[in-house]
Order: C-alpha cells, then structure tokens, then sequence
C-alpha cells in the first residue's frame, strides 16, 4: 500500500512547483506501472483526513506486507498515525517528493520517520519509483 | 467561502464568553446578511473534521475568488491545512472572534498567518463582518 | 460516555505489549461490565477520527453529565479536542493505559490535562475501571 | 487618536514595498477623510520617540475614548509602551499595514498585542481604515 | 507504605483550596478505613523532610510490597527520592490531591513518575482511596 | 537622584492597583519628606523617554554620590541605561512598587540589576523610603 | 521570625567575601538589636535543613505575624519551601545579603519571591535591618 | 564521485550491527558492480579526514557530474564540508546506511541535507545501489 | 554621517576601560581629521536617544550617500533602528570600539548587523578611522 | 572526609546494578583500607539528608585538609550543598561510581563540579581508590 | 600569518557570488601587493584541514608577531582551532568577507572571535586590505 | 594508547596556565615512566588532526586492549571520533588535565563520555597517571 497525505492530490498544480510539473495522476500511474514491472501488487491511495490514513495503515496490517508513505503536512505533527505505523509488522519506507530539510523549519522533524525502516526524499517521482523497488527488495529478504 | 474550525459552532454557548454572547447562528446569518449587503456571494461553513476543512479549501480553488478561515483550535497545529491554502491562489484572511494572544501561549502562534493575506482579531463578530468587507475590497482591485 | 482515541482498537495486538496483553473488545466489556455493577450508563466509544472524537464531545454536552477520555496519539498535539472538552461543563477523567511519562518525551505533555478534572495513568485496564469508579463518585456528590 | 510608530512616516518611500505603494501623507488622508465619514474625531499622528509615543497615550486617557496604534519596529520591544497602553481604559486596535507572522521572526511577537482589545494586519491602508471602522462601532455600544 | 511529603499535613488549611476542604487527619482516617475494608495493612505517613522520605523509601525496600507516594513539592526537584524509588521493587502509585497540570509550569514535570507504575491526579481524597485500591489489585496478581 | 521611568506618574491612577492607591505627587512628597528628615539632598525626577534618563544618569555622574532607579517598563529591555548605570562611580539601588516576579515572565529579568548595588522591590511606597534610608547608610560609611 | 537558610552561618568567614565581612553572630545580634529598638519580638534562627525550615515556617503559621527570610541556597530549588510559605497568611520579604542578579545564572531565579510580598537584595546587614523595619511597618497597617 | 566519511571503513564490524553485517569492502564491491551495470563511471573513497573530503569534493567539481556522500559523524558537524557542496553544480544525493532519525537525538539534523538534492536514507546496501541508480536518471535528464 | 549611540560620549571616562583610554572628544577629533585627509565629508554626532538616532538616519537618506553607524547599547535591543537603515539606500558600515563578541552573552546579537553592508569592532579609534576608509573605497565604486 | 549522598548505602543492592555488585560495607571497607595503606585518616559517611552532609561539610572545613565526595541524586539538584563546599578550603574531589553522562540528561549537569578540584567517574569502587590516591598526592603537595 | 579556511580557494568561483567576483589567487595578490607597501611580511596561506591550520597557528607562535584569519566555515565549529588562538600572544583579526549575520543562523555565531582582538566582516576584499592595515598599526604601538 | 588531541602539545607553554606548568614533554615522560611502573605498555601521542586521531582509534581496535584518550577541542565537538570510539571493544578512560566544567560553557558536553567506561578530569597530570593505573586495574580483571 502506497498512502499520500493531505494536498498530495494537487502535486503538480500548486505554484511554487516544490513538487514537480507532474501531476498526482501522472505520478500515480507511474507508480503502478513500475509495479506491475516489478510484479508487485501496489495499491495507491491518497486522503485529506488523518484518520482515513490511520484506518487505511490498521487495514494494511491485515493485508500488506509492506507500506509507502507520504503523510505530507501530517508528517510533522502525527502522533496518531506514528501510532499507527508502530502497530505495523512490515517494513515502511517514507517518501516526500521534495527535500524537506531544505524548507521552513517546522518541515524538519517528522514523526513518521520514528517508524519507518528507511526514508528517500528529494528526488521526486523517480523516488517513488525507488521506494517501491526498495521495499520489494527487503520484502523479497528474510525478514530481519 | 468563509471556512470555520472545529468547535465554532459552539460559540457563544461556552462558559468562559471568550467568544462573545452572539450564538453561532446568529453570527452566521450575520454574516450572510453583511454579504447579500456588500453585494457578495458567501458560503458559510463549519466543521470539527481537520479533513473536510482541506476538501473545502480544495474546493474553493475551482469555485471561489477569496477565502476567510477562522480555523479554532487548528489554527496553532495543522500544517496540512496551511499547505492547502499555500495552494490557494487569491486572498485569504484569517479571523478570530477572540484576541489569540492575550490567551495561552499555546495559541500564540499561527500556522494560517503564513499563508494569510491578513489578519482580523479579537474584534468578535464585528471582525467577522470587517473581513467580509475587506476581502471584497480587495477583489474588486486588480491582483497584485 | 468514555471515548477512546486513534488506535486504542489496536490494544493487546501490538507488538511491544505497552498496553497490555488484553484486546480491546475485552477492555470495552470490562467497562461495561464495571459500570452495569456500579448501574452507570456507559457508552464505550473509539475513533480514529479526531472530527468524529470532537463531535462525541459535543454530543456529550447534551446527553451526558460526565466523560472519560483517552486520547491516545491526539492527547498531545490535538487543541481541536481541547477546546471541546473545555466547553464541556461536567466532570471529565483523563485515562491512560501506559504510564505516558516513562515513554518518548513527546508523550509528556497532555493537552487533555488543561481541560481534564483528574488523570488516572499507568494502571492498565484496573485505571479504566477506577476512573469509572472515581466519575461516578464524583457525579454522585453536589457539583463543586 | 491614531498612533504611529518609527519610519512609518517612510510608508511607501521603502524600497522593498513591503508597506504597499502609498506614501503616508496619503495614508493620513486617507484616514482622515474616512474619519469624517464616519463622524469620529480622529487626531492622526506619527513619532520616532518611544517617550514622544507614551507621552502621547497618556495624554489620550484623558482626552480621548479609543486609540489606534500601530507602534511600528517598537511593537516588538517596548514594554513602556505596553503599560502606557495598559492604563488606558477605552478600546485598542493594533494596527499592521504589512501581515508581520511572514516576516521575520523578531517580528511574529508583539507586545501591544497584550493589551490591545482586537488586532487587525496584512490589509494595508484598507486594514487602517476597517480599524477605524472598528472602534467607531465599539465606542458606539455600552462598553463591555 | 502511603508516604505524603512536605506541607501535605496542612491540606485542608490552605486559604486557595486546591487541595480540597478536608483537612489531613481526615484524609488519613478514611485512607486507613478504606485499607481495612480492603483487608489491606497500611503505613500513612507524613514528613517535611526529604532525607526522612528517603529513609522510608529504604525501610518500605524490606518491610511492604507496595508503596504510594505523594511527593508535594519535592515531586518535581527531588532526585534523590526518584533514586529511592528506583530501588524499589514492588509497585509505586504516584498521587495527587490536585491536578498538577492545570497548575504552575514548575509542577508539570514530577521525577516520581519515571519510577512510578501508574499515577493518579485531580481527584481529591477520592483518588487516595482508589490508588490504594489499585495497588491492592496489581499486588493481588502475580507481578509481571 | 531618584529617577523614575515611563508611566510612573501614572501610579495611583491605574486600575489594577499593582502600585499601590497613592498617587505619585504623594509619592514624590514623601520621598522629599524622608529625604529631609535624613537631611539628604534628594532630586526626585520622572521622564517617559529613556534618552533623558540616560542624560540624567550622566548628570548624576557629576552632580550626584548615590542614584535610586525604577525605570519601570524600560527595567527589561535597555541595555543602553543599563550602560549609563555601570558608568556611575556610586552606589545604586534599583527599586520596584510592586513584586515584579509575582508579575508576567517578561518582567521577571531586569537589566538594572547587572549595575545596581541593590535591590528593594514589593514594598510599595515604604521600599522607595527604606531605599532612601539605605543609599544614604551606605554612602555614610567609607566606600568600599 | 527571620529564617536563614543552608550556610548562612558561615557569613563573613567565606573567603570570597561575597556575604560581607560580619560574622553571622555579629549579624545576628544587629538585628536583634534592632528589632528591640523597633519593639518588635523577633525569633532569629539558621538551619541548614530544609525540612526544619518547611517546619519552622509551619510554626510560623499559627505563632508569627510577618516572616523574614534568606533561603540561602535553597532559594532557586525548595518548591517545597514555596509552599509552606505560600500557606502562610501574614506579609513574607524575601531576604539576600548580596545581589543574586550579579551572581551566576543558576542564582537569577527566586522560587521564594512568587510567595513573597517583597525583596530585599544586596544591601548586606543593612538590608537585614531594613526589612525588619519593612515588615514591622506592613504590620503596623491594616492587612490588605 | 561516492564519498564515504569517517569510520565508514568498519561497516560491519562493528558490534551493535546499526550498519548491516556486510564489511565496507563488500558494499565498495557491490557499488562498483551496479555502477558497471548501469554504465556508470563511479568513483568510490572512503577518508576519516574532514580535510581530505573536502578535497575529493572540490576535485569533483571538476572531474564529476555528480556527488553520492555520507558524510558520517562529520554530516551533523561540518559546515565546511556543507560550504565545499554548497559551490558544486550538479545534483547530490545525501545516504546513510542506517535511519538516523531513529538514533540519538544528535544525529537527526543534517548539514549534508542543505546541500543536497534528495536523501536515502535507512536501507543498507539497498539504499546505497538505489542512490547510485537514482543519480544516473537525474543526469540522464537535463539539468533543471 | 557617523552616528554614536547612547554613552558613546563617556568613551575613555568609564573605569573599566573596555572603550580605551581616548575620550570621546579626541576620537571625533581623530574621525574628523582622517576624513579631511581622504576627502570625505564627515557629519559626526552622538545621541543617547533613540527617537533622534532615527531621525538622523532618516536625515541621511536624503543627504548622505554613506553611513557609519555605532549605536552602542541600542545595538541588541532596537529594531526601530533597524528599519530605519532598511530604509536607507547606500552602504552602512557598523563599529564597534570593543569585541562585543568578548563581552555579555546580551551584546553578541546586533539587530544592526542585519541591515549593514559590513562590520569593523574590537580595533578601537583604529577601527573607526578604518571603516571610513572603507565607506569612502565603496563610495568610490560603482554601487553594486 | 569521604560523604556519600542519598541511596549510596544501597549500592549493590539495586537491581539494574548500575553501582557495581559490590554492597556498601564492602565499598567502605575498601575505601578504608585504601587509606590506611596510604597512611591518610579517612572519616567515610553517608547519609540520606542534605542538612546532615552541609553539616559534615562545614564540620570537615574544621576538621579536615580535604574533601571527597559522591552527593548521589543531591549532585545534580542542590546549590545549597555547592555553597557549603564553595566555602571549603582545601581539595574536593567529585566521585561517582556510574558515568553519568551516559545516563539520563538530568544526571548530565552537577552543581558539585563547580567547587570541585577534580572529578572521577564511571570507575565503579576502584575510582574510589584512585579519588582517595589524588586527594592524598595534592595534599602532599604545597596547595597551590 | 594570513590563514584563510575551507574552500577559501573556491572565492569568485561559486555561484551565489556571496565572496564577490575576484577569484582567490587575485585576493592574495592584493593582499601580498598591500603587505608590502605597508613593508609587512605577510605570508597568506589557504587548508582545508582544520589540523593543518592548527598546525599554522602553532608554527604562528614562533615566527609571526600578528594573525589574520578567515576560518571560513570552521569559525562556527572548531573549539580546536580557538583553543590554538588562545595560545597566542600578538593580536589577532578575524576576516569575513561577507557579512555573516545576514546569512544562515548558524552562521551567526563564531569561535574565532572569543580569541580575536578585532572582527571585520562584510567588506569583501577591501577588509582583507584593512585588516592587514589594522594589524599593521596594532604592531606599531606598544602591545597593551 | 593514550591519544592527545589539538594543542596539547602546548600544555605548559600557554599563559593562562589551566593546564599546569608542565610541559607537554614532560607530561609524557611522566606516562611512559609510570606505565612501565606498572608494567604496562604505553603507546602515548598527539595530534592537532582530528582524521589522524580517528585512524589511531581504529588502528588501537586492532592491536591494543585499552585506551586513554584527551581529545581536547575535539572533546565538545566530534562526533567522528564519538563513532571510532563506539567501535572500540575494551576500555576506555578519558581524561582531562584541567576541570571542564569549571571553564566556559561550551565546554561542559564531551560527545567521548558517551563512549567511555569513566571520566578523570580537573587533576592535571596526577589525573594522567591515576587514569593508566585505573585502565591496568581494569584490564586485569575479567572484562564485563
């Protein structure tokens, strides 16, 4: 399961452009795309409510092995959806299309990153597509 | 569109009469009132859920010219409602009914300023009906 | 009415055991259980949803004289809760499975607690019980 | 009595543009002439000096029944003027032409704030003259 | 072992009233009718001295299998007494006449809780009886 | 010299009352009387602007052996009278009406105080006489 | 009564001459010999206990009217001494032979000055003697 | 260019096991390989002077399109490695073998980050081979 | 125009001695007769007001191509003077007789510093004879 | 004189054996038989109270040419135990069995290293031994 | 001794031009060319490694009276590199070309300047000239 | 291996004398001596090169049981060498001549405590000495 945050849905539409000139279709085609390459079962999905995330990650318990997370701007302030994630088994790999750390000051510190087994951010769609070979990578290993 | 956080429709049944003794019915009609005056077309809405209040801002991207939020207890913790008016493009006026900094420190500081064109506290329903008048002013100029 | 926040569904499933190995279906029957014998209307509740946790509150304004509340994730970052819980004019009995301040430092600190009457913590399902207890005993003497 | 602070007198002069493109002798006018509208005596002044500043407060105890201010770069550092303000027992508004939470962050904290009775900022002349509007329609009720 | 810190002999005396209307020797009355009820042997005891605590604490290491403590003000300054408990090996109930968040920023950090099993706040002399309750209970199960 | 700083011939006037009920013409008198009584020779000044207090700091460099300050607002922010006061040869006592730490944070650190010999504060008008008294036991006896 | 704290008994005899160069019994006697002139009775003591000071004050409350007292080094760090005080119902000044403000930091902040009705501070023995005659004067007028 | 920083020369050897149980000749190995495979010309060092990655940084300007780094214990640290990256033209990608938010607290801010185009970071060996792949389709790409 | 800031005119009179042991006279001499030597125009002056350094500098927008500025305890605490300088086009140079870095932790952040082209401090009257050769070589350039 | 604070009677005991597993008596007998070998007196106490070790301190300036000494939870709370020792003489050295700075942050900081000669940690019983050497060695030496 | 830092050699070359547009080798040129009109011996070196500059500092003690240094981005890092300053006699002058209070925070801070006699910032190329003048003259008076 | 850090080799020459008037070699003499004393193999160095010191912690992995290590500057700042220590299986003891926490703050956090079995520090070289006794004591003992 791939889960984008809240505003994911206008990536490419905002101005500024720290999300790059594709739009969220764009990227969500892509991402399925280079799943079916990697016969892998990805299943892309983006909400506003936090809450709706949380359900969506207690659902991936159940039928996941892995998880794919842009929590967006609930990155930073989360602890329901940290919980969350803690509750998952699987590994989870957090991904943001821009480099936080290179923005406002209250985009530096996220809690999702107290769950996840790694993190890729900075290189836009491209690490999105490398999240998802990465987590077939380590879901094709032993679990440790 | 005039968006209201959660809790604003208990306004003017809470105790401490922080928030004026003006029922939040009556400041809404007060409200559409002043529009229909000025001559405005104004949707007035409310909602506990930190979700619709990003769908609604979403929403106003196609529909509205101006947005007024008084966004109550998000106000000082959501980030993701901050980046859905980053990607409003008219002006946006933040309001409060009470004077945020002459109550706890906790709300003190807003994340909805950094995205506001300006800001109407403390003036209660009077400030509602400012901003109302304020934005108009500003649409009926050319954009800068 | 005694409200459970995002993942408290997830009690005894967890890996790491901080809430006990007893899952929640059983807590919330405890409860019940607990309340029946002490002829208490209880009404056992758990969202995810921070707007629908918000809305309960509001609803418990009109329908019941006490509430107890256990956050979980949003006790620290939710001041959406807090203004509701402050508009609630009953006794209100702040409940935590964990004793939250031998966990992370970002746990220390309850917006809860600024609203709450009293705060049991730290004693499993037995404090879920004792705060059914201690609001019942306080809802049975004369309103300070 | 309308306030101003140092280097307001430069409003429109800056380079940066910061406090839009309206000289002040403008501003003033602008004032006035929406003062008389209104039938609200308005005494429009400007000051470098902290002291010429509280000198002026004081002498509106006496004289007048509400006072704008905008107290400029000395929002931000002057508790003297704070408790000139204090002692003054009609309606405040503090006054920003620019919206100061996106500028810097000596600027999000300001001192008047505290006992300012509502807060308007980001509107520019248009901000000035809704302040105006304001205190008229408080002065006009029974003061709370 | 109920061990109550400095000042706690005044409860009840105090002109603000935050610890209740009752005074001390009544709270400890029906703390000890309230342990007999439980069948349960109780030591309530009262010192201004933090050594004296201390002592206690290490007299209670050989003598009781379980331990609550009111620490008043030396809750938030004593490590020592945090180092007492910490070689302690049975269940400690932390407790609290008053709700210590609601309070002073200086009483919003207790160095009992991070030896404490649970704690209990805010709820008056009710929340003596039942933290004796509570540890009558843990004390019943086998220790985890 | 006693200098007195922005708004203190406002006290008695305020309606707080945190300066006591004496207005400061009283004040002044009874400053003057004690000061004859002690046979000193007292010059008891008040200004608004801190640039006159510092001239006058250098007046009493030349003119004065002994200065008692309450520069009031200015106490928290002006290192520039702070470095009058360390250019003073004699010894300085810094005098408060009220309590200043039973006040906001913001008054709780006094700049003075880096200069002052010593401190009386909380006493109302008897601290300014007790001041008086003080200044002119210490500069009776050979300076130190 | 007037409370030393931890080594004020060592007065005059420190070698860095911080606390004047009278020894704590000359100290003593000077202000007995005051107290005498002034008619007032006062009990003069020193401890190095805390809790002997926690149940002195306690002695205080039903045997004293006013309270003089240096907490020494227990100024910064007793809430439990706080608290006593704050139970006591009489006026308390708060006492320091040196200026704490020129001292290292951890010597700025007073937990003694938020019960206190006022402070005196570096005016060594004489500052003594001036809140003997401080207190006696307070308690010469109708309590406030 | 793939730099490597301080003690990365004892991956796997170490005994917590935070950098995988493959030795740094082996992921030097693995690096190498997946370079050939995708026609890459890397470049792969490894220093635990400052000074010297300094100069292989500077070098690469010149000689190199692109920069892989993990700085080590020097990416918290190094403004001077920061300002070397700050002056080189192409896109840099940020890797840390293991995920550092998860690690003490002086590990979670990067000066690295500031510099860099994206981060991978968490996944091992995986990470770094994805980082090289990632670096390839951003050069492949015209530079933005 | 070179600017001096409150007590700059004590310089060489103050015991410590941090200003060296010129008088303030005899570097205005010194300032003037470089200036003479370079060819520069030189309005040299000192003021211990705030309002009236802000005058100045406003003075100098209209007739000074250059400014050097000295605002001595001003430094840290004035952001009116601050927005003065914004609003001043040329190059502004700050001095500072002393190493203010050496000195209090309160005088190692200037607010000046933010609106300076550049600083000269710690060199004493060589440091001011410095920085108007300095004015004068940019002056002489074409302004960037 | 060797003093050991609060709980140091208990080491050995306690389970997280942090202190060694050596008991106390054990400890002191080492320690004792140390010093006879080194032909020093040795007087060796420990006591739970912070009074008790001020009066041994001011005792030992008395009495003793140095001064060893392990305040145990008092190290990093109590500035009135740094006075006593301020007031000391001859050498202090600070022992502590654990490295503290690799436990909790609040163990980070002790006031005792203010008034120390030297500081030996984390040695368990045999930096006792080598604290008794040190002592002993500068005591041989004319103090510097 | 003129020792320039990391990526000195790097100035005209970067993008951002912060260092102004003359490349390094043209800086030293001017720089040596300005020695010896003023008939110094100046000897203007460039690292990368903080050792070697350690190293230079060191061989400084011996051979040169005076010390120029530009630690560049090491300035807010290396205790190292001030505690070898603080080993030198002569004066020492810290050079920034640009104004580093206008740039990064943590930029804002140098060790350098607690061992520096004198700071020149912000004037590119021209204060490299004039801190070879200051220091210059510096060495022509007797040392203080 | 004992390894000195930056400028050791000064002690003794620098004038402030914190670090005794040894000298560096004589320091090492006194080492070596007391090593084969002890029968102990002393390899003792110093570098100013932070990479250097690293690649001899790696080098003692290898080829020595034990390590001393005084890294100086470094101590406050290094994290690299925090990581070479992490990896270093046997004891390690670090030493400092003079008391850190007695000089400026800055120097009051060692990033080597968090990897070292104990801290010797504040007794010049006897502390060198004591602290090769106390890795042989250790070393001679079974490793725990």
């Amino acid at each position: 399961m791939f889960i984008n945050g809240p505003n994911a849905n206008l990536y490419g539409l905002a101005p500024g452009g720290v999300y790059g000139d594709q739009g969220f279709p764009a990227i969500k085609e892509a991402c399925l795309a280079h799943a079916t390459q990697l016969n892998v079962q990805l299943d892309f999905r983006q909400s506003n409510h936090e809450g709706i995330i949380i359900d969506w990650i207690q659902e991936a318990r159940l039928m996941h092995q892995g998880l794919l997370i842009n929590a967006a701007g609930l990155t930073y302030t989360s602890i329901a959806i940290l919980d969350a994630l803690l509750a998952f088994d699987g590994p989870i790999i957090e991904c943001h299309m821009s480099n936080i750390w290179k923005r406002e000051p209250f985009r530096h510190t996220s809690y999702i990153s107290k769950a996840a087994t790694g993190v890729v951010a900075g290189l836009g769609v491209d690490g999105y597509l490398l999240a998802i070979s990465a987590i077939n990578t380590i879901l094709s290993k032993p679990v440790k």
